[in-house]
Formats: C-alpha cells, sequence, structure tokens
C-alpha cells in the first residue's frame, strides 16, 4: 500500500506519495495562500492529493491513508487544528473537512510531531526504540516518538522542551516567561548572541557579515575569530545543558539534532557529547544515547506525515 | 485474580496481596537487613510471599503475578536491579532469580515508577489518560505514566525530572551538577533554605525549632512569621517553575504532588496553579492539567508493584 502525506505550511502545501519503504515516489506543491478563508485552503489541499494520485494513476483506494502536519497546535484523535499563527486557524476540523472527499482514514498532527516521526521511522533513528529530534530554527521545536507512536501529551499542547526554563533569572524568552531554553539554544538565540558580541568587540571579523546567521557565526569561529569562538562555544554549551535535561527526563534510545545549524554536525555535537557524558544523571556508558544530526531533509514533513 | 506486590526497600521488605479492585488483603512487613548477601535477601523475599499466601490461604496460581519495587534503576523487561545504592546491588537479575520458585510471572520495577503507578491506576490519577506524579522527598521523584504503562526510558534510567537545570549558574545538586530543580524544590532544599533564612533572621520564629523539617516552616509561615513565609513562598516558586517545565514538555492530564510536604495540599498547590496558569506555554483552560496531591499512603509501593 501507499501512502499520501501532506506538509501543510503557512506558505506552500506540499503533497507526496510514499511507498513501503517510505520512499518518495511523486510530489506536488502549491502555494497555500493563508489568508484565504480555511475551506478555500483545505479544497486545494484535496485538489493537490487528487492530482499527485492522478499524475501517478494510484486510486485513493491503493493507499492505506492521508496524514497532514500541520503549523500549530493539534488535536490529532479528533483531527482539528486548534490554534495555528501561520495559518490564522482556530479549531478547524481539518480531518473531518478532508474525510467527505476520500475513502480512506485522512489523520492530523503537529508539523514538527511529523518531522519528528519521519525520523524516528524512516531517518537517523531507524531501529531505535524512543526517539526525540531536537530542531534547531526560529525557535526550538521537540518532538518525541516512543515505541514508533508520536507523543503529543494532552490535546496535542506537549513536548514543548524549548519552553523549559533553565535559567531562573534569565533571558526574556518569546513565551513570555524568564530563561527558557529556547532564548539560548535556538538559531535566533545563536544570531542575537552572535550579533551582541560584534556589537561589542568591533575588532571582530563577525562585524564583516551582512546578513547575521547561524553558518556565518560558525565559519567566522572557523576562521579562529577569538569573540565568534567564545559565541559558539556558549551556544553549544546551552545546547548541551537542554539535551542534557531531555535525557534524564526521557532517557531516550537516540537524539537527533535538526534544522539549519545541525549542517554544522560534529562540531556541535562532540562539544554536547562532551558535556552530556559529565553531566547527565545516569553516567552509564550504555544509558547514553546515540547523539547525531537528522538525515532526512525537507522531506520529512512529507513523509512523517504519510506515516502518521 | 489476586495481585502479590513486593516493596522492596533499603530496610523494610513490605509483601502485600491485593485484590482486582486494587484493594490491601493482607500484608507483612521484615526487615530487609540489606547488608547480607542479596541471596539472603531474595530468598527472604520469596518466603514472605509465601507467607502472606499461606497466611490467607491464596495459591500463587490465583494470582496473576508478583511484582517487585526496587529502590535504584532496573531494567523491567529483563527483570534486573542493575543499581541500588541503599541495597549495595549491582546488577542482581532478581526477577529471574525470583521466577524459580514461583509459577506466575515476576516483574521487577523501580519504587518510584511503581508508586506512580499505584496513584495513576488505583489513586488520584484514576480516570486520567498521562499522569506525573512528582514525589517531593529527600530528592525529587517523579515517575510518569502513559496510557496505564510506567514510561521508563532506555534501559530504566529515565524520568529524573528533579535533574533538569532550572538555574544554570545555581546551587550545586546532589548529582554534581548545577541549578538542578531538585536543588530548589525537594524537602531537604526547603529545610536547607528555613535553616539559612533562621540564621539570617534571629528574630524569626524558626530558630525555635529544634529539629527542622517541612512541616515546621509551613507551621510558623501560618503564625505569620515572615522569614518563613518569604521561604515557603520562593520554595513553592520553585515548585511551580519545575511543575510548569514538565507541563510544557509532557502536557499530562494530571499531576500529582506526593511526599511529607504534599500534606500541606492546597497552601502549596494554590501558588502553583496560579503561576502554572500564567507561565504555561499552551495557556487554554482545557490544557491545563488537574494538579492534585496523591491520594495514596505508604501502602502505593506494594500496590504499584502489584500492578506492574
Amino acid at each position: 500500500m501507499y501512502r499520501v502525506g501532506v506538509d501543510l505550511g503557512g506558505t506552500n502545501i506540499a503533497v507526496g506519495i510514499i511507498d513501503e519503504e517510505c520512499r518518495m515516489i511523486d510530489q506536488i506543491s502549491v502555494p497555500t495562500l493563508a489568508k484565504r478563508p480555511e475551506d478555500a485552503v483545505i479544497k486545494d489541499i484535496c485538489k493537490t492529493v487528487g492530482d499527485v494520485l492522478q499524475r501517478q494513476r494510484i486510486s485513493a483506494c491503493e493507499c492505506s491513508s492521508i496524514g497532514v502536519g500541520a503549523p500549530g497546535c493539534c488535536d490529532s484523535e479528533k483531527g482539528i487544528v486548534f490554534r495555528s499563527y501561520s495559518l490564522s486557524w482556530n479549531h478547524v476540523p481539518l480531518g473531518e473537512r478532508m474525510q467527505k472527499y476520500f475513502p480512506i482514514p485522512v489523520k492530523v498532527d503537529n508539523d514538527a510531531n511529523c518531522a519528528a516521526l519521519a525520523e524516528a521511522l524512516a531517518g537517523a533513528g531507524r531501529g531505535y526504540k524512543n526517539t526525540v529530534l531536537v530542531t534547531l530554527g526560529t525557535g526550538i521545536g521537540t518532538g518525541i516518538v516512543l515505541d514508533g507512536k508520536i507523543y503529543s501529551g494532552l490535546k496535542g499542547n506537549g513536548t514543548e522542551f524549548g519552553h523549559t526554563m533553565i535559567d531562573v533569572n534569565g533571558e526574556l524568552c518569546s513565551c513570555g516567561r524568564r530563561g527558557c531554553w529556547d532564548a539560548y539554544a535556538s538559531a535566533t538565540a545563536l544570531i542575537v548572541n552572535a550579533k551582541k558580541a560584534a556589537a561589542n568587540r568591533p575588532e571582530s571579523a563577525l562585524n564583516l557579515v551582512d546578513e547575521m546567521n547561524g553558518k556565518a557565526v560558525f565559519d567566522i569561529a572557523g576562521q579562529g575569530d577569538v569573540t565568534a569562538i567564545a559565541v559558539v562555544r556558549e551556544y553549544c554549551y546551552y545546547l548541551a545543558v537542554g539535551i542534557s535535561n531531555i535525557i534524564n527526563v526521557f532517557g531516550p534510545d537516540i537524539i537527533i539534532v535538526g534544522g539549519g545549524i545541525s549542517r554544522q554536525g560534529d562540531k556541535i555535537l562532540d562539544p554536547v557529547r562532551r558535556y552530556v557524558r559529565e553531566n547527565c544523571f545516569d553516567k552509564r556508558e550504555e544509558a547514553m544515547p546515540h547523539i547525531t544530526t537528522a538525515h532526512m531533509g525537507n522531506d520529512a514533513g512529507i513523509i512523517g506525515a504519510a506515516l502518521l
């Protein structure tokens, strides 16, 4: 059986078909035009699903399910997107509305959860029992897959590990609390800290960057710039603190780090592994999770949705 | 069918039989004498199980299983206690050794996990899907029950929420890291802080206590002592910070607070509920977990072990 996955974003609706080996067979992307009424967006999702099936001459009955990853809080049991800032949706029964058009089950979950499911089942987490995906982006996204199933907590609000306080008198976080991990180890935090450091150190090459981004900070640190090295070191420290917290709470078999910054690979993971080994509550070798970077690229959203 | 539960402690071995309504039918407690070789302790466990069954004229075959809650890290799949400080055990295949004597399955798990299971299935968490038990004692113990099953993470080292860092430059914790929640919201932390505050404020009634304990601090605060009030307020704040972290990560349906301090009831829970309501990531009313105190007393260990 095939599976259909929909990565519903604020910018694009990407629909794909995967086979039993989780390989993408075909995909089509159309603009979301998120400002439209939700029904227009939902119709376009359904139409795009139909288009990609038709192009591959696959009937819906040859697919076991359609999964949708939506940007926001979802009630996966009821198929409701109950809050999405990027779509401006509020309690939209997406599953029910789409179900009218298809004879196979339609499932809905949060997009970060879908990405975690894809990594867990078909990416770096393949073969591991309990997986945590940490995505370093504008914020820190965390997705938890236990025994092959997404753990969403109560009504889809769970697993916001980015919003655990790691510094009680610390930086103000976007969520309104002080000292959340998000405010220290997201890509945004790295950029903010690099800019601050650059302003204090006019001699640093960080001042030569037109538009600051995570890669630039790591590149300049790699060239030996002491200011950038200090920024990177502090960033890795905070990343390690939060990952140690995850390990102490969940004891996952594998932690997968994703997002643009994860392309730095062992440059960020080696200091994290060192800190974790020295600071985790259970320091036994066999209790240490594997810590690695994400394998799947942009297709993780579609593949994970298809695997719902 | 009946079930047999063993609460294996550093001081006592307590064995009980429960019925299908999780009511304790009978129990026997004998000293552990933990300094003996492990085989002598295991024999006594088995003998005590036999004694309590015999006293009730119940045969082992009328019981569905025997569960043991052990103080330390356990591999519940293999029935191994792989590290227990209070028993000085290291990689003891407890399940396998006991299995020789009984024709029914023998199961082993960590004692804090057993207590959480008892509260989740037969105590305050009855009827809720996902439960977190936070026990405020010498340290902070956390037990997580998802869909009626203990979540232990990788090889039993999981769910040490007490050892998540909430203050990156904070107090030294017993685990060696700085700033763990344990160092702020355990009963020990309350006592340490009350002693410190008393030393700084000779006029406080806290100085009149012979042996400081959690109840005394709350009692003196209740009498209007400003120093004790400040200590209690700070304690509740840190308790709330950690509980908010739990909620942001797990989104449980219910958080149950246990341990001696939990007898203060709403005196500690009301400020926690207020903070949580204002500071959690998802502030929707329906996303708020129920926050309450533990219902089960000392029998939780036996009952939870029986329910394994």
